[in-house]
């Protein structure tokens, strides 16, 4: 790579912070973290990684722990987490957000995002703080737990994909029309492997907030990231939160490339639509005008700007909602709420008909406002997958905070530039107050010191600690799977399990259930006779969502090794992360001579594992002895980490040094 | 009774409405009704009665169906009975109060409340419209569904106790501490049978919705209803709603008199708080203060004015709550949301550091907001009963808003006289507006025709038809229960439960299954091979809550008898009404020559019960067949109805005559 080319915001934001590898795309990279995020629902796992690590002190600069997702408190799991969580932040150095300040993306943007930092979250939406020249990433918990140690955050380079804006949108088309047009030029898989980053004249004409609606949305294309530049526009933004000493100017280069092109003329857009059930089923809303809805909901981390509810406030002020439709607003964070006040969006809103929700993730998760059977409901949300809403069959549809207001008047679905016609209205325009009001009192500073003590309610357990690796098992073979086994098989999500996430003995009572309901009874004896147990798989074994519990509830019933014939990549990594050796077959027709109840012997498993990638385990069904060959595609950091354990030992012996 | 003599309040109510029966304590009365509340909980099965019975339009001059309780939302079960609800208001010509407008009973009182009237309202906190000089009385769903039908109501008359007030409250004490004061002197219980009857100087400084914190609570005496004249403050209280045409005047007659007397003077009062687990266990705020808290919730129909929101407004004004406490506010209905914004309160709170949710009942009914594990919860509500938040082993506090607003600043119950010491705070002082906000269009008014179809989502079934009584029956003894069974044995309550209120297939599933899990196949099987069954239990059974689904289910799985030595009062009520026969051993000692799995035979049933209060029965073990002696105690309006097959049908046919 030459040190004179002219660089992109992406290229600008990595080489900053860059500690491993160059920025060839698919080279993996180590890159500095200056932020971390985390919310409520990945979070406690997060914080028990800390305590198992020895964590003392968080090492990078800002690191907020919010609470957004469980806040129902339909019994005392949720409130005890929150109890846990405010005393982990306080011991382990991170602020603290109460439930009740807001969702995390917007807040963290509002209150700590600042141009030019890279940042990870223990959660898919971390991207949306890229609206404000950031590099932020979402991943594993561990990966969280990891930066926050102080260690780097690796990542294969991605390809940079340069969109550049022109024009000015035209009135009733905003922010998330443009984010739905990228969704329906790419669909849901187009950004894999890929940072976004937008640049153009375009810019000029969208507040950093409607970028954080963009950013946060990329997610929904699969992209690693999206980038902005740090322009005016930031600069108001953080005056507005009376932080302009944190802006800094993040441009791209003239004459810079990016590895991949696109351009959007904002002028051309229309109001756009998702269809149900994916972000990437978009089609024009005057394509679906006219279908009865039951429900309207605007809020969420992807229309999170106080314009986005003043909008919908203007919409509505003085007149009322359709009688068949419940009009849910789920107000960004506790300071929205007070500049709702302050510029009439709230008493609009109530006045209208809305039902106001306490600042979170709400039914964007699938926590509360479920809509009713076999109805539509509008949403300003990211998301819209089968069932995500609660509603089994739902029937979700999303929009921009216009169409979802226009909606809502009329019941149906409505194409907002036809509220000029209907009610004589005009575009509505608003106006960013120079300086929004600001409370910060609530968002509780890391503790001085760290004598506090974890508060664990009954469903919050420590994390189990592991071995170091085997020299040699002898142990059955517990369940043999076909080919695409996914985490959900593995350790399924949903309302009964979740509530667990942070009580691994509890959870792991679930692993492997939608496969087989004895496994459970059948670890532990192994366990107890055996010292545990291997599992044996096809193909592409562990695909799907990136669940850490998916080889940690494993783990803990004893899972020394994963036999397979190949595996999904972020499974592969996780199993690694908690100690479990993926082996696959050298030739992959000895998956056949394997049956359920077979012993499998290993020796020597340590020298094995760390000199050689190939090597023989022996297999008995009772009567005879085999032999088979079996290889594994470990790097030597990774042979390192197994050979420990996992990565938390790894990490609790590296600090203790 | 004389016709001349000076009566209370109470007898003006009653007399203006009495259409059999005369007032004299322990008989029984008819009474016109002229208004009910249904709230959600509760009236989707009204809604079913109704159908059932085949009503066309309501008769009452106002019904009112409200949606306040199962406002959560986490599946479509709540969200498909709002739209049922909305559908069934259409159709038999209630108004409709959309989910977000607020709780039931502030909503009745600012709205539709009109002194003079009566009213019956399914749900136990209807009594708080006697603050408006209404005979207000809660009951069960049949009882609403029969005023609605145009029939009248009947009770016992009960004792009326004089409760005269006087002096003034002092300052940091408020009509909260009223009813807490009555709750030290006379517990749980000793409203039990008996109408409470405010009047006194005193009343001059109480506000028509202080009268509601105390005529709402005291449903925790046991009362049957609370009554207060309509005087000056009803008339300024109706005005600020712009409804004083609704007013007249409506005091007790000089020289009345009461059966029972009783005085409090308001000066003497002190700030009360009632411990777990019973509001009846009040102490003065100072004798448990200092104790550590996590959360405050203030709201709920025990303290839904304006005035409550405001002073807590006021006491936590640009300060902050504790780090430690979750501060839950629970705005009573949208018309207070929007004078909350008007008068400040709202952007206090929310700058204080309150999670505001929307208008319900929420925790009050355990539905959200459950507190942490061994942890304090101070609330404003009406009801501290064990687990009743959602949380198991709960410790809920009851106060006002003034103990509860000064406690969530300093995180620990703190009495609020000492707000002046530590902040140095006057008393804030509320100052009614004349006039309130209104906004009436989004309660949405009866059809003009009933031409609505109901819309009934996957979980809302019809009631199943019954038949008329049946002549003889030869049937299996399926249980044999000791005495003191209640109806949370019979039928239990729950979350797992409770969803599966309007869907009697689905809910017959969980009959006495506390009992016997086995008792559903069992039943299923005796309808399907005898027709039917009969269970048979000691004294008092089915004592308990009034819950009808304890009668209703049993009916669906074709209970035709019960025999018992004795029954609570309102579950022989309820067996009645659904058509199950509540039959009584002639002697007791018989209770011991039966077992479970013996037959039970029965001929010319309709005869026997028509006719006699006594006849036999056969019992046959199997070998032998002896016949032992019952009896009923039934009058003959029951047991015209019980010939019927229930009121249901018994109402069915005179309607269709």
């Amino acid at each position: 790579m030459q040190s004179n080319f002219p660089r992109n915001v992406t290229q600008k934001l990595i080489e900053s912070h860059l500690l491993q590898g160059e920025m060839i795309p698919g080279k993996e990279i180590g890159i500095h973290i200056d932020q971390a995020l985390l919310q409520d629902a990945t979070g406690t796992l997060v914080q028990l990684e800390l305590e198992a690590m020895g964590i003392d002190q968080v090492k990078t600069e800002v690191a907020v722990q919010y609470v957004d997702h469980n806040l129902l408190q339909t019994d005392y799991k949720n409130a005890d987490d929150h109890e846990f969580l405010r005393t982990a932040a306080a011991r382990f150095g991170l602020w603290f957000s109460r439930p009740g300040n807001g969702v995390s993306h917007p807040v963290h943007m509002e209150r700590f995002g600042i141009p030019g930092k890279t940042m990870v979250g223990s959660d898919s939406h971390t991207p949306a703080a890229g609206s404000l020249g950031m590099l932020a990433i979402g991943t594993g918990g561990l990966d969280v737990a990891a930066a926050l140690a102080g260690k780097p955050y690796f990542v294969k380079m991605p390809l940079i994909m340069g969109v550049e804006l022109k024009g000015k949108l035209p009135e009733w088309v905003s922010a998330k029309d443009v984010i739905l047009e990228m969704l329906r030029r790419y669909d849901v898989k187009g950004g894999v492997g890929k940072i976004i980053e937008y640049y153009g004249e375009g810019l000029r004409h969208l507040s950093a907030m409607d970028r954080h609606v963009i950013a946060n949305m990329g997610a929904e294309l699969g992209a690693t990231t999206t980038v902005f530049p740090s322009d005016e526009e930031t600069r108001k933004f953080l005056r507005s939160q009376h932080r302009e000493h944190d802006w800094i100017e993040l441009k791209a280069d003239p004459g810079c490339n990016y590895d991949l092109q696109e351009v959007i003329v904002l002028d051309d857009l229309v109001p756009l639509i998702a269809k149900p059930t994916s972000p990437g089923n978009v089609v024009p809303v005057s394509e679906v005008s006219g279908k009865s809805i039951s429900q309207v909901v605007i809020g969420s981390s992807a229309n999170p700007g106080l314009r986005d509810f003043w909008i919908a406030g203007a919409i509505v002020a003085d007149k009322n909602i359709a009688p068949e439709v419940s009009f849910d607003i789920n107000p960004t964070s506790r300071q929205i709420i007070q500049n709702m006040i302050k510029n009439r969006a709230f008493a609009n809103l109530i006045k209208a008909g809305a039902r106001f929700h306490q600042s979170g993730c709400m039914g964007c998760i699938g926590m509360g406002q479920a809509p009713a059977s076999n109805t539509i409901s509008l949403r300003t949300m990211p998301r819209n997958f089968p069932d995500r809403s609660g509603t089994k069959d739902d029937q979700v549809y999303l929009c921009s905070p216009e169409t979802a207001a226009a909606s809502a008047l009329t019941g149906k679905i409505t194409d907002p530039r036809k509220l000029e016609s209907l009610y004589g209205m005009a575009y509505p325009q608003f106006k960013a107050a120079a300086r929004d009001l600001i409370k910060d009192e609530l968002l509780i500073k890391p503790a001085e010191d760290a004598k506090v003590a974890l508060k664990k309610g009954p469903n919050i357990k420590s994390l189990p600690d592991f071995d170091a690796m085997t020299n040699k098992f002898n142990v059955p073979v517990l369940l043999k799977m076909g080919d695409n086994i996914s985490t959900d098989e593995i350790l399924k999500a949903g309302a009964e399990v979740l509530p667990y996430r942070s009580n691994i003995p509890a959870i792991s009572k679930y692993a492997y259930t939608v496969i087989d309901e004895t496994f459970y009874d059948r670890a532990l004896q192994a366990k107890e006779q055996f010292g545990g147990h291997v599992v044996v798989a096809g193909d592409n074994y562990a695909q799907g969502s990136s669940r850490e519990h998916a080889a940690l509830a494993p783990k803990y019933l004893g899972q020394i090794a994963v036999l397979a014939k190949s595996y999904a990549r972020i499974a592969w990594q996780n199993l690694v992360n908690f100690g479990i050796i993926p082996l696959e077959f050298t030739n992959p027709d000895d998956y056949e001579r394997i049956e359920k109840g077979y012993m499998i012997t290993a020796v020597n498993l340590r020298e094995h594992i760390h000199n050689s990638s190939t090597f023989d385990i022996g297999l008995s069904d009772g009567k005879d002895l085999i032999t088979i060959s079996v290889k594994h595609s470990l790097s030597d950091r990774q042979i390192a980490i197994l050979l420990k354990g996992g990565i938390i030992n790894t990490y609790k012996e590296e600090l203790t040094i």
